[in-house]
């Protein structure tokens, strides 16, 4: 059984809405990419008769708003290449666009709505559900958008909480620095989940339709346990363990839990994909360090709570986060950028819906 | 501005989810009727070619269940008449089917979420926004749903609060019994309304696309006040009027307070829809009495929260529905069935997109 780990809701000061910053800047600076990949590959003749309705899916885009920034990149650019293919100035040639925002069924989707922009130039629905299955009709959709989602797992593998498994994962929350096993399951968990989230995307997309993607990943030859997301986690992980050895939370409890996240190298992504054979990869690289500042209490809650409170109960989330407000170097100051080599690198992946 | 007035989310005790037991019975009792419609009316010939995606929507949904359980009635006659025309039985050539529950921006769609059926068989969304605007795209919809949301008006109209107007309300919060002007205002308003409704699904269904509507309504030749929803209210309007009379209620606001919901008679409604000449009228006829019991102080509290809250301010809603439930019509049981021959009847409504 999947879980289920959605960002905070609402826009409280704990709320992904209001701390969601390292996201945005991320996916911004992708802006250009993203222009120049529909520009390039979209092909509008593929396109059925009108009336056509232009398709878009943001899957993972939790609350705004950077997925209503986005999609409206998404339109302009669409948008553009229309005029310049029909050479027809007048909006009444564009196609209707209709938009269908997905995340998780425990994503706040009535905040969601309550922010739409009120000058939006297209349909709004909003779709819950696990992108790792089927969310969407056959060859309904002709670009979908995930940015910095797809490095959540489905679930947590169970060697990590097992004991007597080489893949124990004691004493940490992630995989970074980890012996080999425990990087070898989280692996596994997203090889399966990835497979399952091309096999989706390849029926839903339209032929020729685009799917364009952010996501973590980790430099060429390199192992999972030298770059992570580890260090922006690690103030999360040493408080976790400052309270284990002031006995406010039991070394079990600790020892058994882990994030459900991974990055892969380009060569693992790419392997997938190809495995799936309806989907062609138009680019996959990387685009460099992932834009890295410690996360505030605020941030890392409104990113990591709903997994908290599951695993290690509802009493540990407000003395957790006013010792994490407290550990050195977040009190020092987490806005400025860090430079750590073992960060994940971001990953540009642009593939097209075979037109079969 | 266009006003909003959503039922109450959530599943607590005074949730509509918990309360909606009179749309339920007055629906079920048209599933038979459904059923017929569609076999009798739906061209699969006219749907494109495949892989087909057969789109409907339930507007003014609310949450479940009963939004759920139609939805059910609708996939189930589709299929069957797809089954009996093409005499094919492998499910394999059904179209895939996607369902857009649509509601007010205020509605609890988080809730929605929560408790769709897991065995559904059927790819949802959910849509934000006001059924008397355009929510999908252009020949998008295949079959449109509303049940006893129609009723509802999208604000209420401005004579009614005007002390030197004829149609000045006072003493009622509806137009049962009202002056002639009371009614027309009311009126007036619904078909301004019920023009932008057709006019927005006149776009968005696909030529040959059905729209099945049900309306509560008054019969041929009876004026509003005669018959209205008045009756059900009336326990909310003199529990009302007894605190203004105590004091605990200032007269103006009472006054000042109305609620928006119309009943149409046939003839008002038949030329508001010919008007539209997009859409063919297949059926339009009174289906008798709407299913009557006095709601509970729950029950009215889960369709009247929002606007009571918004007109009579936060405080007064406690004691209104203790006393509400005080009131002797209530007390003495309401769930046995009322007759009252001024209460609205219901309108079973079938209307066809004209192919073009």
């Amino acid at each position: 059984m999947a879980e289920e780990f959605p960002m905070t809701g609402g826009d409280g000061p704990n709320s992904y809405a209001k701390n969601s910053n390292a996201a945005a800047k991320a996916a911004d600076g992708a802006k250009a990419m993203l222009v120049a990949a529909i520009f390039e590959n979209l092909d509008i003749e593929t396109l059925q008769s009108r009336p056509t309705t232009f398709r878009i899916a943001d899957l993972g885009c939790s609350v705004g708003p950077n997925t209503f920034i986005q999609v409206d990149n998404i339109i302009d650019a669409v948008s553009q290449k229309y005029h310049k293919k029909s050479k027809v100035q007048s909006a009444g040639e564009l196609p209707e666009f209709q938009v269908y925002f997905s995340d998780l069924v425990s994503n706040d989707f009535n905040y969601l709505f309550s922010t739409l922009p009120r000058d939006r130039q297209y349909f709004t629905a909003g779709v819950p559900g696990s992108f790792h299955g089927r969310l969407f009709p056959e060859a309904s959709l002709n670009f979908v958008y995930s940015a910095y989602a797809l490095h959540w797992l489905s679930k947590i593998p169970d060697e990590l909480r097992d004991i007597n498994s080489p893949a124990f994962n004691k004493g940490r929350i992630l995989y970074g620095n980890a012996p080999y096993e425990v990087g070898q399951a989280y692996s596994a968990q997203y090889a399966k989940d990835i497979k399952s989230f091309f096999h989706a995307r390849g029926q839903e997309l339209a032929p020729g339709g685009l799917m364009l993607l952010l996501i973590p990943g980790r430099p060429h030859g390199t192992l999972p346990a030298q770059n992570s997301l580890a260090p922006y986690f690690q103030p999360l992980e040493s408080t976790l363990a400052d309270m284990v050895n002031e006995g406010l939370l039991s070394e079990d409890k600790f020892d058994s839990f882990n994030l459900p996240v991974y990055c892969p190298s380009v060569e693992e992504l790419r392997l997938l994909i190809e495995e799936n054979g309806r989907l062609d990869i138009l680019t996959l690289e990387s685009i460099g360090q992932m834009p890295f500042s410690l996360p505030s209490a605020q941030g890392c809650r409104a990113g990591t709570e709903s997994i908290l409170r599951k695993h290690l109960g509802d009493e540990i989330i407000e003395p957790l986060f006013d010792r994490y407000s407290k550990n050195k170097n977040i009190a020092a100051g987490s806005a400025s950028l860090v430079h750590d080599d073992s960060m994940a690198v971001g990953f540009f992946v642009l593939v097209k819906r075979k037109l079969l």
